[in-house]
């Protein structure tokens, strides 16, 4: 017994989302046919619409719909300030924070040799452009912790300094809220190095 | 920040997929826009295609293209016996188990007074043609083991003796390879009540 070939193919096609296997797939099929035809109607429609109208902000490389994206298209920003992130899940995750109000910068990836991502696939090119202009000051260097993450920093930190451009790299230590005893032992090992000194008041 | 109109329209209508959150629309969202634009053209295209064309079997309810489903347009299958699943994927289970041989009959949901839906939304009517046939002689329920399905399966037992047909209800108990500390409560309840005498050899 085998579904339909419409369906199979839909199973197929669902398991391109990310963390989605073939049992998953299997229940969001049959829920979209079985009960939500006007889901699966929305879901097509918002999918082609977004395939088609989003792209990448010229400037920063944010997904957008227009030439440049919000944070590009702002007035206000602090324009001395340049923030390098690897995804546009983290872009938004630092604007959320609130604690950041220059320009962004987004590699769509991190360095990994191995599997063939280097400066070009990073729009490193692009970020030169901008280093070049002259207005950045400094480089915030928020990629992720991790040795990828961190080999991206290292090279972009040189980068930076091709440029006369000062780098800096987000804090890491202790979440706010951790409880020292369930932090794991590398982050707790680069919070005791990073400590800073305590001003007495 | 927010996103633009059309990924946003996209991270609402991902949320339709059962088991989708906000956070996993968004990693969904973001990985088929920056990664795996051919993943989504073919997502949307199979989805298309599938609400377009897959239907339900006139004869049981089932997900498929055709008028009859494969199961309902075999010639080789015990006319005899007519199982009754929740779903289309329970169907494709029991097939799965190769211990069946006989027709099905899928209900695609339950009876849930509460939720409105009664013997018209499951189809009975459908059902009683087929009782009504009279070539059925057992009605195999195969429902979930929970309080609505076996709510559905008296419902259904009591259906099959109104057309003189036999009913059976399959068999609840500790499952297979299931070591007994690890087995709920109720399921050991009912493995107990159920014990079936040992022949000896």
């Amino acid at each position: 017994m085998s579904f339909s070939p419409s369906l199979q193919e839909l199973l197929d096609a669902l398991r391109c989302l990310p963390g989605v296997g073939p049992k998953s797939a299997q229940r969001m099929a049959l829920h979209l046919l079985e009960k939500d035809r006007e889901g699966a109607a929305r879901l097509v429609t918002a999918l082609a619409t977004a395939a088609e109208r989003v792209g990448l902000c010229t400037r920063c490389r944010m997904l957008t719909e227009q030439e440049l994206c919000p944070v590009c298209a702002a007035t206000r920003r602090d324009d001395t300030l340049l923030c390098v992130v690897e995804s546009p899940a983290d872009l938004v995750a630092v604007e959320e924070s609130g604690g950041y109000r220059g320009r962004y910068f987004v590699l769509l990836g991190r360095l990994s040799p191995l599997d063939g991502i280097g400066p070009a696939e990073l729009g490193v090119d692009l970020l030169r452009e901008q280093l070049g202009a002259g207005h950045v000051k400094e480089l915030v260097l928020a990629t992720s912790a991790t040795v990828e993450g961190e080999a991206t920093a290292a090279y972009l930190g040189s980068l930076a300094t091709e440029f006369g451009v000062a780098a800096s790299r987000i804090a890491h230590g202790v979440p706010m809220g951790g409880e020292l005893e369930y932090v794991d032992s590398s982050t707790l090992f680069r919070a005791i190095e990073s400590r800073t000194a305590v001003e007495s008041v």
